[in-house]
């Protein structure tokens, strides 16, 4: 199915819903803001979610989030009710450490800016880094122009770090003016607003400051890139997703939709969360962000539930609430 | 004197340098990489700007620095030969509290980041602040997002400082977004190469961090800002400048030259820092950056002394070396 620009940004629902979700075999789908906000699961998202699995549907869990493992990812996912294994999870730190084993065996060790899990994930990928931690300011500009870097350091990756420091920054900055030295980023979010008035800088931000300093842009491995779709061909089991038959359901259109519609995929803006329907028909009009514009919104995931169920039960459809409830039947 | 596009960046010498300095009454000299780097003079440039004193020249420091107050600028100035007085330095942290004086009364305190000097212009000033000191990562989601906010403050001032936190970031953010905030910084340069493979990123990479976690564009008020010269008119005993008979010597394209062309002044590139004359002749070819081509070059400070010289006691061309050198005679 190919949507012109007109058809696009429309309700997935009734007989849309209907045919998209029999002409697709893989859905992926964001965490935060789609299947669960905080530490509580979005009404009905396990439901649903749980009931394309048992429609036989390969169901990915894609997140830009770097400061949870594979493993991480899986127990909350289970803990607020999703089937999931980890070889379902594509976390960013995952996918920085697959990308680096796959496709760019860097020349030497990585300075890591982030935390314990995107280590673990180096780690388990067989790339050697090297781990900062905290590093406070001391010294002065002699003592920082002399700061001691380690000589086998080639490549550098940014990811979340509550302990981000002034120090870090310097020595990412001199890493990346070695020649060849890779330049990597788990993601590209910005801040998550999470109270009223309450902001919280992420990746995006940190990622900022040392792409300013080194004067040099990082690939970055989390949605939007398509290499997402090549570390799936490259570790899943099941292997490759066919791109006509794989759709990606995201709260944000900057990441989600957009990773999406630069694949091929067919993408849903989930209004659980970041961008509104607003900002996705803001998109139509304006040339520079219609891969912004999603195929088609729901309300949220607990709107593929009903559709689900039917066509995992056909006779079941007239009958309002029939059908398994399984939202806690973790496995 | 008007330049074409095409009598533009020609070195300053012979009868260009006379009547140059002839029909110029006010010098503005950038600091490092013009008149020292680290903390030597560079050769012959205290003589240079000494020498135009004499003729009756204004002369003024003008430095993107924000790790100095007026008074520690002035000593460093005198310390390496150079006549100034307090009253001539026009330093960006300066300039950031002066804005706030003269432009933008905060309505309510300042968060800065930044370090003393900052705090010590603000408060030479009569702007009250709070200052941040070092501030560690702690906690977790649920920490940060109630970290505790001063109820007063109503603008964030981003200047260099090396005690720069994840902290830090979250706060400058959620202050941010309050209706009305004001959002300053001292300067937006982004690194300094300071040895061999050595890059000590400064304000602009700070800035970064917290224009891209916040989503919004800090007020800058050092260099290129037009705002210096509206800081000098209302600050210097000798009152406003005027622009035609007004000359900026800097070694950064994108910070000095542009100031000066934005500001209808004459630009001088001096060679002895950051940009070369490669840099400046790139600058020719790009429609984008032709504001950043400097109306003269230089090699150095130095090449402004004889001519200043002569001006200064014309029957003393012929001999060479004459004239009073007074490099080390500060006042």
């Amino acid at each position: 199915m190919s949507l012109t620009a007109d058809e696009r940004c429309q309700p997935l629902r009734g007989a849309a819903l209907d045919e998209v979700l029999s002409s697709t075999d893989n859905f992926l789908f964001d965490c935060d803001g789609v299947l669960w906000r905080g530490n509580r699961a979005l009404d009905g998202a396990p439901a649903a979610v749980n009931a394309l699995k048992r429609l036989g549907k390969r169901v990915f869990f894609v997140t830009n989030n770097s400061r949870r493992t594979r493993a991480m990812h899986r127990e909350k996912l289970r803990r607020l009710g999703f089937r999931a294994a980890r070889r379902d999870v594509y976390g960013s730190a995952f996918l920085a450490a697959q990308f680096l084993r796959l496709e760019a065996p860097p020349h030497g060790r990585v300075y890591v800016i982030g935390d314990a899990a995107v280590c673990r994930e180096l780690s388990d990928a067989g790339i050697s880094y090297v781990e900062a931690g905290p590093e406070p300011a001391f010294g002065d500009v002699e003592q920082w122009t002399n700061l001691p870097l380690e000589p086998d350091v080639g490549a550098v990756l940014v990811a979340f770090d509550e302990h981000f420091s002034y120090m870090k920054l310097i020595k990412a900055c001199c890493y990346l003016a070695r020649p060849g030295c890779l330049f990597l980023a788990t993601n590209r979010d910005h801040a998550e607003l999470v109270a009223p008035g309450r902001v919280l800088p992420v990746t995006g931000s940190l990622l900022a400051a040392v792409e300013t300093g080194a004067a040099r842009q990082a690939t970055v491995l989390g949605k939007p890139s398509p290499f997402i779709l090549r570390c799936i061909a490259a570790t899943s089991p099941g292997g490759a997703l066919d791109p006509a038959r794989t759709l990606i359901v995201g709260d944000r259109l900057d990441m989600d939709v957009a990773f999406g519609n630069a694949c091929g995929l067919r993408s849903v803006l989930a209004l659980s969360g970041v961008s509104s329907l607003e900002d996705a028909r803001g998109c139509l009009a304006e040339p520079a962000r219609r891969h912004h514009v999603p195929d088609f919104y729901i309300e949220s995931v607990a709107d593929l539930l009903g559709a689900a169920q039917i066509q995992a039960n056909p006779g079941a459809g007239e009958e309002e609430g029939e059908g398994e409830d399984d939202s806690d039947g973790g496995v």
